[in-house]
């Protein structure tokens, strides 16, 4: 079943134990988990950053909103996480934290970048000590602040990256081909809306489900102005104008 | 015995350990408590939320209101469990604990949507943490608060959702079946108990054993009433209504 | 020699571990040695609660009454052990500082409930954290207090049950058998008794080893009376009217 | 070489590990160093209790009495250890200072019962915690104080139980047979002596070593009198008496 | 696929065990990921020290400057890593502490050597002892300090040396051959920044991808002004100036 | 090569683990690293005791007052040790602060036994918890205190005994057989001295290499008199009277 | 590749566990790497103590002072180590903290084997406890102080012996060999470098590298002055005189 076996075997077993060739299996596995998790994608725009994430709602009796992958951090911060639930929420309740302080010691909003490596720090201590297991969660964490509007990957293993796009979650590549292929600078709100939603689409065309705007979750972050989540209308809007698949 | 043993071999001895394709498996058996577990249910309706789980009872000496399945956690809160008693009680215990505190702290009382995290937080901490297993033990937390009326499914994982009606425990798929093709918004609480005992007697169906009143706990919370346990005659009442199997 | 060996091997190591179906073998295990130890039952009645174990002693050197199964864990609560000595002395050392920190707090005896919930919750401590093993002892528990006589069983698991009548150990079932045929509300002390030591004779046929008043230890609780205990002549006269086996 | 082991194979290695049909098969092995220990025996007489045991010095040049099997706890106590010697030393010493410390904190002197119930509740912690072993050792554990004369029995597990007369280690099964037949209420103290020499004498015969006063070491404690040694002179004596083998 | 298999294992599972032949497999199993990871490279010039780095940009979507490979320490000291980014991170963070509190205590800058002398020691401490695992990390230190220039490597061991010119990371061994063969003492800034890319571009020579300046970064440190990166133009211009491949 | 490996198979790899005959393995291998260790002898004399080791020095460079086998614990305590050197001098620490502690807080020298059974109490805790070994080492500890002359050997296991005269390490039995032979009481200074230096001849003779003096190391403790060493002319004349092989 | 495995199986996993022949590997093995190690060696000369040894320089881009393998403790205690370069770095750190806290809280300098005891004892540390490794590092330590000139070699084991000549690390037996034919007391300093010279030559013969002055350090100690080192002239002038293969 697991073809990985015969060469992993016994090296994966801790996050605290390298392979013969320098691996550490326990984060490359905590990182499999995003990789079946829900597809959210982030962007930039000429104004602010966009979050979009698919919830995959599985009941009519859920309340879609209690499905959370798109979280905001403080006004001017917000993040989308892929992979495990439990996990995405203590590492934003930390980050949460963390800008509440921030605000409170130096009193000014804290920095994407700043936050952005306070949580993957967190995310690395998980992989070198022992007793723990790595976060098995992957963000994309983006905002406005004084430096401009910034938009994060951070993964796992402790790394992160900035990124003008960038999607995560089962569907990734086609999400990102999609990406990398159209973006382009200082897009308009509502060109890079359709950009986001033209990807997510690609993403989660294999799921043969249907991207319905009530599993859909979207929001931006504009300078001086709260994280503000799209209206099921305004989802609707956008989901009907884009033609793909 | 177990077919799963060839492919998790080796993967599932620890929760804090992630196999080659990303599960926690430790995680996994602490949901296969619950699914042999009792069967539970909670709904909406008009005026607040109502809640009724199959007691099991297995001898004519035992009182049946010591067997705790439908907990009270504060005045405006209540919790169905499933899965191992020791491991609710533990839990419940520490949601009241979390709700009296809220209560002196904030003068107020908290949000059932608050309670839900708090308690979903520490079953996360119990899946990551080595030394530890997770909680063997699924909550429905329901109750009405100044946001309305909520209903919860709290999981091992530490995964929670927000549903209109939800089921949990053995027969959980005939009882969920029932829900999502009966459950209309604003039943009257008649109609809303109705619902819950036929979903609850669709569950135990496969049990062959017959859902009698003595083994039955059910209660409501509406707006500014404390939780209310059904009485034996009302319990009789519903039970007798119900035309199913 | 373990039939079970084969589908229990290696997820019954740890109480910390649960195995794919969901169970904790390491409880079930501690549960094995209470089946192998000294009977002991316990019965509401109309005035209060009535206990009687039978000792299991081996040589006539032995002082009976140095052999605890029956504790006064507090004037107005009782409880009767079966399995681990050690085990069960431990227990009943915490729920003894339990019922004396409350009466010094609240300045009011504790309630029977409350100190089983108590006890309940370390017992299932120990099947949730490492390093330590679940305690291999079960309690009868029971009393008098300001809401009636309650008895109830306390498992290694931290389960618990109210119960009028219930018996632990080696012959349980065959002495739960004869409870339930023959229970009825309302006995009188003397009823009680009978039953009781009827009960204790069925479970300790299979012994074929005599149940006499040397080795029998019996005590009840009524109100505003502290624990009592039988004396031998008691024992004698109500072994000696008991016509069974 | 170890019959036991397929039967217990993976179950014996941790005190805190319950086999299938739960037993603790550390806390077993534990009491095998017991059985092949040195032979030790305690008894009451009209007017307090006698110990003896024997001490198998092995050179001529160790000082007898530096093979401490014999020991004295309090003026009212005293113990005879068998199996482990540091081990017996370990909790010798604990038994000391808690006797001392009732004395300074209840201006009384501890109870023989207090007392027995104190070392094994320790020696039950070592078979429940982890990161530790059982102690390889049982007392004998006797004396005089208001409620009379009181000898007891406390092994590696934590149990305990109060004898008339009781023996402990290599030949224990032989000396016991000899204690049952003969021990009668009330002994003199000549009469009692006598009975302990003959039953340690029975003892070791297997050993085929001769029972020397050299080798033997013996007290008694009355009411009023600290733990008094008998002379050499006195052991010779009681040994040429017997006429055992 | 592990060839070193048969004759490592069992020895290569923790930091803290020694092989038969005295190795620490898991500290070279650490050292694995560096060797594997991007190429870095610092010289020492006439004036100051010189540092430049491949950042290997997998996507035009990244933000080049987000790939933190060449990290400013102070504004007098510089480092260049390789290995896990998430590690680099921890200790870059522990380096400028280091720093700072250097400069708060002594009001001095600290020493170049003596913080290199604290990055090893943390590197150290995660080889000795358990529940951790080593650093998969090594880097490049250089700065200007009243010694004068100074230039270390830091290896995951614990180990360190002082270099003229060194190089880390994929291509270590074709850069140093270039840097061994034409380092001299006392090179102009620009004479050693040509060497620097040349080493660099032998070193990447293998990866068949062709150096850029959008996935380069440089900088250079000289006395009295602070760590100063190249710009995009002077990075193309160096580029353009060398002939290699 | 370990004939012992079936039988004491899996239970000899923790101190804290009996094997199913209630053996400590890992304390007998212990044992076995004194059985190796360079062999000491003390013996009581008519006004003190006395102390003789073999130091077995290697290379003519080394100092052989270097090679410590012979400590002064206090002016009226010595001590000769056999097994790992480097747990002989934390024992010797931790024996030489006990006795300065005593004469700080009782202002009297400490006695002799109470100082021996101190550094047993260390020795058997190290084989009942986990995460250490048991020390490598064992002592002969004697000297002169109100209680006349003293003389103990103190075991890995925690085990003592007081002896006449006694050795320790590689040669003991047929030093032990010399001293039975011809030990009396009441020797001379001389007497005991020469009777020491046979007994090390002795136990050396498997050795093959002469007991020369430079190799030696000797004193004596005689009331109100610290410890005093033996100059190289009188060991060299005693050695010269011994005519042993 | 292992000879030794089929006899140590098992029991040299841990530095805290014995073999059935009392042998401790881990500390074995941590021995290895020091036999692998750079060659040093010390050396008494009639006013002082004089070190040197090889640094293996592996290239020209290396400043060979970098190569730290000897090391001034205090102005009158140097050291050379060979093994784990960060483990010497760590003990080397540890030892010149108790020289500093000796000569605050004395007011005079530490004595040299005061330090040595305090280095051995850490050493000795790390073989007892889990959960770390034995140091794999060796010392010679010496200097000079109220008792005169002092040497000594101080191992993984925390075994230590004073020596008026002693070398460490690959090719110790011959260098060794050479100092014990050659070694005399009272040589002057130039009689001394000569023959340590000599001696590592012998050492690093089999190396089939030539002892340059480049990869070698020395240094000697007098009293009343601080360590000093020997120039490169110096070092040659003592290399070209060596007329050894």
């Amino acid at each position: 079943m697991y073809p990985v076996s015969p060469k992993s075997q016994a090296y994966d077993r801790a996050a605290t134990m390298f392979s013969p060739d320098g691996r550490l299996y326990q984060v490359e596995y905590a990182s499999k988990i995003v990789e079946q998790g829900t597809l959210g994608a982030g962007i930039l725009y000429d104004k602010g950053v966009l979050f979009a994430t698919d919830k995959k709602i599985s009941s009519r009796l859920i309340l879609p909103e209690s499905i959370e992958k798109l979280f905001a951090i403080d006004d001017h911060i917000g993040a989308v996480s892929s992979g495990l639930v439990g996990d995405a929420r203590r590492l934003v309740q930390f980050a949460r934290q963390e800008a509440q302080e921030n605000a409170i010691y130096y009193e000014e909003p804290i920095e994407v970048e700043t936050l952005v490596k306070k949580v993957s720090g967190v995310a690395q201590y998980f992989t070198q000590y022992g007793g723990v297991r790595p976060f098995g969660v992957s963000f994309i964490i983006g905002g406005v602040d004084r430096t401009g509007s910034r938009l994060f990957e951070a993964e796992p293993s402790g790394a992160l990256a900035e990124y003008k796009a960038i999607a995560i979650g089962k569907g990734k590549k086609e999400a990102m081909d999609c990406l990398e292929q159209k973006y382009k600078d200082n897009l308009s709100k509502e060109e890079a809306m359709d950009l986001l939603i033209e990807a997510l689409k690609k993403g989660t065309v294999a799921d043969k489900t249907k991207l319905e705007h009530s599993r859909l979750d979207a929001a931006f972050i504009e300078n001086a102005k709260p994280l503000t989540r799209f209206s099921k209308e305004e989802l609707k809007f956008f989901l009907a104008k884009n033609k793909t698949a």
